[in-house]
């Protein structure tokens, strides 16, 4: 049985232990929910009290330029091209990762016009982020095109000649599965498909090589393991091959070749620029660059490398320790046991009764679990251990299942490996064995549902 | 003649002097460039700092409802729809002010194509802020319109049974020039054309009036005249009429009905919220929020009724004292006039040589002055008596001419009411007779051009 003091012995042999010092965490929390918002780095307190009081306040119109505003989404996007295999000059940082998807799937739907007219598809997967979705949902009515969606294992077999385009999250927002990059690229690509990856839940938690796996588009995210505050600027990345070919249809005045001439004719400006629109959120980038410079001090450390060890260590021992020690409570896992197909978080599930089925190494196969009820309801009681979890301060959250059977409700628990160490991890799962066994999250407080972070 | 004595007078009687107080005003600048980049209000120091380390860093996750973050868009869209005549419910602070005009001309060409598909034209006006030409040029180029680009005089004329939409800026960014929004609203409708209206410069800076005029649609920019801070979002109105009709294309999750069910079918929120997309950033928006209080502190005062009489009365002034003080010196007026039809902001071109136009109540007819060189030179000395002005902590800004005769190049300076002084008009004018009369201007280091901001 692994004990407390294991978990003490590996935060003492942690390498990546000073960069937690990085990070403001508040007292009497255990923050398992880095993949929904990242900490605060502590940099960023007085970073963006500069940017407001001497550059906005003083410099004014000319920090523009004096205090390079214009520039930070490239400068941003260079800091996260590291993180995700691109190259200086490929990323910008800016806009929502939902509207960076728009452009880049406008894109790829505007290459695939021109390429095989004939293909009229969008492939994805079901339990997709939803605005993803959603987006692609728009623009297929818009421009005459389907979205298929499927499950992942029936992903490839659905790269058929009517596809346009593979458009995927490379780790799941539910289960925290990770999908193998370079091989559905190349498996796309060999089938005539374009791929645009949604890193939201891998910039940052996992190694991501887009050059090397030689994909088409990306975004991702800047508020969840890039600690760039709420809502922080997104980014985009396009590969250098197509940059330069498509105009994406959000032609905004920062995306121009020149956009100080003021000319009425759009002229896009060459690479990933173009990919701009408006003017960008001043004080959200200063935070987001903050956040970034903490991989900077962790390159010296091992970078993504020593960060994806001792998350796989972080989440190994999370699943481990709920095996040891919350056994007999209903509890399944959603999340991969193989560590090539696991992100950085750790999914669980729950049925009620005494049969409850064990932890299972993958998503439970539809029918495999009890149906967990419908999306607001409680049936499965994930809602409330979320809750009673959260009121003795251990944050996870909740993600409702499909209702039908297919997906589960889900508890789901980030593991941000530049701030969460393993006696965390000992403590978070004490918490949850011990509000199994005492039944407390049965009291009605935790059971009443409001708005769901 | 009027004298500074004349004007220290004015800023005694001004009743709208307190609001200066709610803002940092930075030592030895005159500051009139608000209509660029408005300047920072004190509370938005604290505010950010309050955002950033109690609600991101010790609330965390839980901030999205304790702190209310969810909601902001809507909250700052009601504060900005009692500035343009718009109800509570109605506006939502979200994007750019680019990406909005993309999703406002988008449902605006989706009705069209609804009610009268044979209308394939988007007119505007040829000196129209370029990012709203571009946006409408993707979109003309994606959907098979045509946008046709006019001067202020020919709009009603264009508005023939081709156009579908026009869009226009209320209070044109170059000039200054204002247009008569429910005129062109009614002209347009009468011609069964839908109008857009970007309230860049008017929002905050001119009473605006949208559901008096019975406008469709309209967009603005929360970092100019609502003092927002560096890229503040923008925000975006649709007529109650029109709101439940379309769903724009950047259907993201923010603008879902039910965010929260992670569903994968889109379903668009009832009335503006569906004109959010992604998640939006926070920081930048509580900054905004600080500037749009500070309308609040000014209803007291006589809200935007007395905004406008002060801005009239300070550009009155402002011509009043370069004609008086700058003569022969061959500046010339390209803001109108007359009231009804001038924003907040005085615009001057000048010419070279003793036989410089005087100054004039509109913008120069073609061929009325010297062709005033092409973007990017320095002809008029326009590029350099601005650079001049800034050294001498006089901040207005450049705007480069059409080189083809057609519009000059432009010295722009802007008069925000809420904390503008008629002594700073004075010193302003002041320090344009001392550097015209000494030529200071002409040494090299402000002919350089550099990025132009």
């Amino acid at each position: 049985m692994t004990t407390l003091t294991d978990c003490r012995a590996l935060d003492a042999r942690d390498v990546l232990r000073p960069l937690r010092d990085h990070f403001v965490l508040p007292d009497g929390v255990i923050y398992l929910d880095g993949n929904s918002l990242g900490v605060l780095p502590k940099s960023a307190v007085a970073r963006v009290a500069e940017v407001i009081t001497r550059e906005w306040g003083q410099d004014l119109i000319r920090a523009w330029n004096s205090a390079g505003w214009f520039t930070l989404p490239q400068r941003l996007g260079d800091k996260i091209a590291s993180l995700i295999g691109a190259g200086p000059g490929e990323v910008v940082a800016t806009d929502s990762t939902s509207v960076n998807l728009y452009k880049v799937l406008s894109a790829a739907l505007g290459m695939a016009a021109e390429d095989a007219p004939a293909r009229k598809v969008i492939v994805s997967e079901r339990s997709n982020f939803p605005t993803d979705l959603y987006i692609a949902e728009g623009l297929c009515r818009e421009r005459g095109y389907r979205l298929q969606l499927v499950e992942p294992d029936d992903i490839t077999a659905a790269l058929t000649q009517d596809a346009a385009v593979l458009m995927l999250t490379h780790v799941n927002y539910r289960t925290g599965a990770m999908h193998d990059m370079a091989a559905l690229t190349q498996a796309a690509h060999a089938a005539g498909v374009l791929v645009v990856w949604d890193l939201a839940h891998s910039a940052g938690a996992v190694p991501v090589d887009l050059q090397g796996a030689n994909a088409d588009f990306a975004v991702g995210c800047g508020y969840k393991y890039l600690n760039g505050g709420p809502g922080a600027p997104a980014f985009v990345w396009v590969h250098p091959r197509h940059a330069d070919r498509f105009c994406q249809p959000l032609s905004g005045w920062w995306g121009h070749a020149a956009p100080f001439e003021f000319t009425p004719g759009y002229r896009p400006a060459p690479g990933i620029t173009r990919y701009l629109c408006g003017t960008q959120p001043i004080l959200s980038l200063a935070a987001l660059e903050c956040g970034l410079d903490v991989f900077g001090a962790a390159d010296a450390l091992g970078g993504m490398g020593a960060l994806r060890a001792k998350s796989l260590a972080l989440t190994d021992l999370f699943i481990t320790l709920v095996e040891e020690r919350c056994a007999g409570h209903g509890l399944g896992l959603a999340t991969p046991r193989e560590h090539a197909q696991r992100g950085s978080q750790v999914c669980l599930t729950r049925s009620q009764g005494p049969h409850a089925p064990p932890l299972r190494g993958s998503l439970p196969p539809e029918g495999a679990v009890t149906v967990l009820g419908r999306p607001g309801d409680s049936d499965s009681g994930a809602y409330a251990i979320v809750q009673a979890l959260i009121a003795r301060g251990v944050i996870g959250d909740f993600r409702a299942g499909s209702g039908d059977g297919r997906h589960p409700d889900i508890l789901r628990f980030g593991f941000t490996p530049l701030y969460i160490g393993f006696e965390d991890v000992w403590h978070a799962v004490e918490h949850l064995k011990q509000l199994l066994e005492t039944a407390e999250w049965q009291r009605p407080e935790f059971n009443q549902k409001h708005a769901v972070t």
